[in-house]
């Protein structure tokens, strides 16, 4: 999933995602709540139609943003207190109203909502939040439940719950056992990709799969790099959403089959060859790193535009790699191609 | 031409241009030169291969820019110092050296070197610097003919002189005939919409047209509204460039047929209809005022994209109505259209 925080996949339109052969895009309740409100997003006809976007939306719950982004005032059984990190504005969010709002919203899969703790955390806190969380996914199925299962504007909506515990073995499995008894048609694993050592969320990766089934769709939250994504691929996950590919691509750091570039490096600036040489992107075929590099160093929208475009492409064209190999059970054999994509050529 | 001052129209990739069928911009040689460099333009191919644009490019000299951009230091009759508004960084453009960097980006039609005056412009200024700007056009033709007419690529390159005299009749008419005398393939009307009144700048580009040779093209520079260009194609003009379409869409205004409007009006919050309800380009085809307005708010690049993409639209379809209608010769039947679409419905 792209990341569409507030509607829109940062620089790019719609029909250019389509183009790219993205089916499902990602968009934040928290952001969505803070701006324009979800009730403009009802009126105007559900996510979808609103943001001119003819695929399948995902909202997240929030509660990673309110626990990262907002400043938070008060925590309790009920709910969240905490203040917009726009106006300093105070707000509430409980499972119910959080619900609610992606009810207005009306994505095809909302996100229960949960309680993220930071890495690292004391096991006491770690479990404290993981049983909120998982009381809290209770509230939320009873409440997606009373109103059906459905959007304001009257198509199903499906409920995602989210595994937390942090790092702790037990916590994961309890976690996603307590999830798994709620027969949800699909579970996301949280609270990763926080500052975690690699090999750490590796583990965790795989206390969840193990327990979480293998028939419902398991949705890594915020992962990552082609080289995280193919861990947890191996792993049994399904589903991604990750800012990396355009929030990189608007500092100028351009995925390539050799590795990340800076494309604002001065090497660049007469390098007359296509961001990546093995891709075959409109933007590879089009323009040069020296153009790209020349619209970044002058601050041109057009470079935010056709670095985006670009590592999309190129993470599209990875995650169709995994699929093919995935079928053709060939999946090691792009470890070395996810790692130097990642980290380039040792 | 929609202008593209440093090799990119604004927030538009060049395949999306040749979609509303714009076959020429604008680029400017005193931005050019300052970033990346004439030299990094030669090298990537000239203009039309570094910025991956398959039409055709005029560029301007970069008077006006020197005149109004940059901090002047020393005009002579050799030519003009100034510092950079970018690094304060000391420059020295003379109009053999503005024909070379003109040579190097590579453009179709080059513009000669002039000297711009403000608005208002006592008479005795007015003349000095009209007559410099016709000696200099001289002083362009023989350095362009030195190398051919050739940009350094191989191409052919069009040398535009452009007419200056302020308001005056008289030094429009003495600046116009002096040009005509060189026997140049197009010419300009320059340091017009610099904040003259409506009815002067008509006055002065009629003085213009009337000694301009009719089968060469004639440009307007820097204008302008729908109803500003009404004007000037009515009294003979061809070609214009302006940044109204796309600087005025980063802010926010929308060109409609019913007028322009802002769309971070609160109005616009909740109003799903398009842009504008009469277009038919591809944004107004997908996406609502609402939508708009929102990612102009929360200063999503995409706002600026959308904003710009359907402005040049609406210019695009305004310069097809006009070649329709002197084919037709029913120019004046488009008057109310044009200044509604300037100035709003009275």
């Amino acid at each position: 999933m792209p990341v569409g925080t507030l509607g829109t996949v940062k620089a790019m339109t719609p029909s250019e995602l389509e183009g790219l052969g993205f089916s499902l895009i990602l968009a934040n309740t928290y952001h969505l709540h803070l701006r324009p409100g979800e009730q403009i997003v009802s009126q105007g006809g559900g996510i979808h139609h609103f943001a001119g976007w003819n695929g399948a939306v995902l909202t997240d719950s929030g509660g990673f943003q309110v626990f990262s982004l907002a400043r938070l005032r008060a925590i309790s059984e009920e709910g969240v207190e905490f203040q917009s990190h726009i106006d300093g504005s105070l707000h509430r969010f409980t499972p119910e109203s959080v619900m609610d709002m992606q009810r207005a919203i009306g994505a095809d899969i909302v996100m229960a909502f949960d309680e993220c703790v930071p890495y690292p955390c004391d096991e006491a806190y770690a479990r404290e939040a993981m049983e909120r969380t998982s009381r809290w996914a209770v509230r939320c199925l009873t409440r997606h439940q009373s109103f059906g299962g459905q959007s304001e504007g009257g198509w199903p909506q499906a409920l995602f719950g989210i595994v937390q515990g942090a790092t702790y073995k037990n916590l994961r499995r309890e976690s996603a056992m307590r999830l798994a008894e709620l027969d949800l048609p699909g579970y996301a694993i949280g609270g990763l990709a926080v500052g975690e050592p690699r090999d750490k969320r590796c583990e965790c990766v795989e206390w969840c799969t193990e327990i979480l089934p293998e028939a419902k769709p398991r949705y890594l939250m915020g992962v990552g790099t082609p080289a995280d994504i193919l861990d947890a691929v191996e792993r049994g996950v399904d589903l991604f959403d990750c800012v990396l590919p355009t929030r990189n691509a608007r500092n100028g750091q351009i995925f390539t089959t050799a590795g990340p570039i800076n494309i604002r490096n001065a090497r660049y600036a007469t390098d007359f060859t296509p961001l990546d040489p093995q891709c075959s992107c409109e933007v590879c075929r089009r323009h040069t790193r020296a153009y790209v590099r020349h619209l970044f160093m002058a601050r041109e929208i057009l470079a935010y535009r056709l670095a985006t475009y670009h590592n999309l492409a190129f993470y599209a064209a990875f995650m169709k790699r995994i699929r093919n190999a995935i079928s053709e059970d060939t999946l090691e054999a792009l470890r070395d191609y996810a790692e130097c994509a990642s980290y380039g050529d040792p």
